[in-house]
């Protein structure tokens, strides 16, 4: 793909969108640290002025995104591509150009409305979780759920509300079209987790494994796959997760327990995200196109390094003895017991502590019921009792309190409808890619074996992360795998790895 | 003074103003929480991202005060305001008119080449410094003096190109007033300096002290002074700094020495800046004035806190023996003796490590040299030699490389030319506050010897800190003492503390 110089735009339509680009690119940067720090550094006290300049920056970008200069200016570098339609300038126009769609239909008022509000909810939300209240978070939630019900109204030409919300995570991707990958996947993973429930739980790994270790394994395991120590962080925080503030400033953070690996799994995962931001093209940097295209892309590259990866024979057949220099308690540990304890399966009431097969479900629990609030049907009074119906159903569970029921996710607090089926998509694309990668690349398993992560990394590198977002997760999807969104990858993997571990009949 | 309401203001344009400097507030706090975790989180590759980022968010906001649009909205504020000219609406009017002004005075392109400059200068600084190559940071410290030239030729109205580099910093100041200020504070320091080199150097304080027992008192003494744990940070840094983050969220650095205190002197000088800052009047938030008025005023406070509280008598001699249980090298020492160990005089090479009254001369020959720089008198070819005979001539110390001389410094890679009179201006009026204080607070020697710093800090926010930029370092001095910025009680401090402290003859 073609790329211009700074010199070779300057005084075009081109040269000046890249500049506007480069300006929305820095806000979102900044607004990046803002974030992470709040979750990181920040003292409890800043919160209401951290939360008013974020929409600040939001603000500014949007209007800026939004204006009627931007749309005639994106006409005039349309113009200027027009011959070269495959070049990276035509690919910046064209996926900038949805941008401005989508920004300029929703009023200028509604996005510092939808970045105040969480400000206002999630301090009730925390207090509401640790009394299991949900009373008190309820009017709240509907403030939030009616805010994006404004937003769906401002995109009156798609089949489903929800399709409005979904579009601003994951690009391509419909309400029906989720609902029938998800069908398939219930349908397949319901008998599955039901044969695993009929053989022995493996016991918990032997502890307390210690957090110091933990962390000197994670951190080496973290390099292996890309992470370095002069462009990234390793931070605490509650939740874990993962933050790109810019070229060579990746940031993940962990959690640490002395019962279980959890903390070493999370920074395999965040590695995952931060690997992808640090691999797209430099070319990209500064354009708004340089990041990851989707939630549910990005969810893919986390998983596959937590769990076709980083649960898998091949990585700790190299990875179990270093572990156990560094955590004596899993001393003279035999692999395959150790990969029992790591990969089991069995319902329970945490999504962010589920297993690889029951995690989906919990997922499609909240698609379910968030299409049900955005398009009318379940109301937020209602949600409790759904919500627990659902479980029921779903992993034949009992939800004793709210606390470990719908108030367990942040998401909500934050107002992030149509964030939650990008988990499972994320996970689909995992096993489809991870299919991709054992098909493609010769001797990855005995590379993995040597504790060498390059192979998987520089492949990642070529057919996912370079392009940032200049491919819509369906055609990235198609050009790295020749699929279109499919199940079958993931539920054949997990029949393969669950019936090899659980020994259960082919 | 009268404080308009949202809803009163709305529709109006001191409303709108209101809602543009909230936009102005809140780009500067972003960019307060980009240099801070440039100095203390963010992974060396990050820097270059960071520089664009931190240029962009800097242009953002000299373009919207600088418009014409602005302008206009002050007229009209300015018109709604003329009725009540002592409410706090009218001094907002009146001092972002003056920011406005300076503003417009500076083309588009010159905020974004300033912002950018150090981030090329900064790393050829501290390799240079490390090898004491001047010849290697000369191009770019040219660079920085033609680009603070072309600053100071946007205002050919004042007497002196200095003056318009030094207003940015200290509103009101001219480089005349300052010569004169200096010439007085040069010709009472030499002598007292003189006369204490001719007594015995105290001895260094028994160590080593260990950095965790003097971060424990540290931070024990910055509660006594008004941080607290909800919205405050205490970290590390190379070099010791305060950000305010914005409400709420104080933030200060400290670096930790077996060999001295230093550590604890920073925290208190730190935490001074920071008690500034969160004192000022709520009522001010996110108007552009809710901050310190200038860096002299700021540096008043730090000084304050570090030298005419933190170095007293009534000071340690309540915490003296707490310290004495955190660092246990300093068990039996009496409170004469440590008093002398913390206020020796000596005539150093080292402007950040210098004493009392040493420090201020270390002052004056940067802003001689500065003054030369900026006016063309002195090439920065020529700075080495000139900065070497200065410090022979005022301190009477042989300069014995560029590291410890020209190179030693951040401030001029930064391009920060104006900046350093503002550190001797501080020490000036903090002595000025302290006469104030102690004349108009009874008991406020009792209250420090019982570990109490409420008298003072509560004389400070009403005197000096509530008001943030609404009055002039003039003005603000005059109201708070009686006086215009004047050195003879600097120097009356310093004679009787010393004097007493070293035996002197009256």
């Amino acid at each position: 793909m073609t790329s211009s110089t700074e010199a070779e735009t300057r005084g075009t339509a081109v040269g000046e969108l890249r500049e506007q680009l480069a300006v929305l690119a820095d806000l979102h940067a900044a607004e990046a640290l803002l974030g992470w720090d709040r979750e990181t550094m920040m003292p409890p006290r800043g919160a209401d002025a951290r939360g008013e300049v974020t929409a600040t920056l939001d603000q500014l970008a949007h209007e800026r995104l939004a204006g009627p200069e931007f749309a005639d200016l994106l006409d005039r570098a349309a113009e200027e591509t027009a011959d070269d339609p495959d070049g990276q300038d035509a690919a910046i126009v064209r996926v900038v150009r949805r941008d401005h769609d989508r920004a300029a239909r929703i009023p200028v008022e509604l996005p510092a409305a939808l970045a105040r509000a969480p400000a206002a909810a999630l301090p009730v939300w925390a207090a509401a979780r640790a009394e299991s209240d949900f009373a008190a978070f309820r009017p709240h939630l509907e403030r939030q759920v009616e805010l994006r019900r404004e937003v769906a109204a401002c995109f009156p030409d798609v089949d489903h509300p929800y399709d409005a919300l979904l579009e601003a995570y994951e690009p391509g991707a419909t309400t029906a079209g989720v609902r029938e990958v998800f069908a398939t996947l219930r349908a397949g993973l319901v008998p599955l987790i039901a044969a695993i429930a009929e053989r022995p739980v493996p016991p918990p790994l032997p502890g307390p494994l210690g957090h110091a270790g933990q962390r000197e394994v994670g951190l080496e395991m973290a390099r292996a796959i890309g992470y370095d120590d002069s462009g990234w962080r390793l931070d605490d925080s509650t939740h874990p997760f993962s933050m790109s503030i810019g070229a060579g400033d990746q940031r993940v953070t962990a959690r640490w327990d002395d019962a279980d690996l959890g903390g070493i799994f999370a920074v395999l995962h965040e590695v995952g995200h931060g690997l992808y931001e640090q691999q797209v093209s430099p070319a990209l940097a500064r354009t708004t196109l340089g990041t990851g295209v989707s939630l549910g892309v990005h969810e893919s590259q986390s998983r596959l390094w937590e769990n076709q990866v980083g649960r898998s024979r091949e990585f700790w057949s190299h990875w179990l003895p270093r572990a156990q220099q560094a955590l004596p308690s899993l001393a003279g540990l035999e692999l395959d017991a150790f990969l029992r304890s790591v990969n089991v399966v069995e319902p329970t009431l945490i999504r962010v502590e589920a297993d690889e097969a029951t995690y989906v479900l919990h997922v499609i629990l909240r698609f379910e019921l968030e299409v049900a609030l955005v398009d009318g049907t379940l109301a937020v009074a209602d949600l409790p009792q759904a919500w627990n119906d659902g479980m029921r159903d779903l992993l034949g569970v009992t939800v004793p309190d709210d606390a470990r029921g719908c108030l367990q996710d942040i998401h909500w607090a934050f107002g992030e409808l149509g964030y939650f089926p990008t988990y499972a998509i994320g996970n689909v694309m995992s096993a489809q890619l991870w299919a991709a990668i054992r098909g493609q690349v010769a001797g990855v398993d005995d590379a993995l074996a040597a504790g060498d992560c390059a192979p998987v990394r520089d492949w990642l590198r070529e057919h996912v992360h370079g392009p940032g977002r200049v491919f819509d997760p369906p055609e990235l999807l198609r050009r790295a795998t020749g699929q279109q969104l499919d199940p079958a990858p993931l539920l054949e993997y997990l029949r393969v790895k669950y019936g090899a571990l659980y020994d259960l009949a082919g």
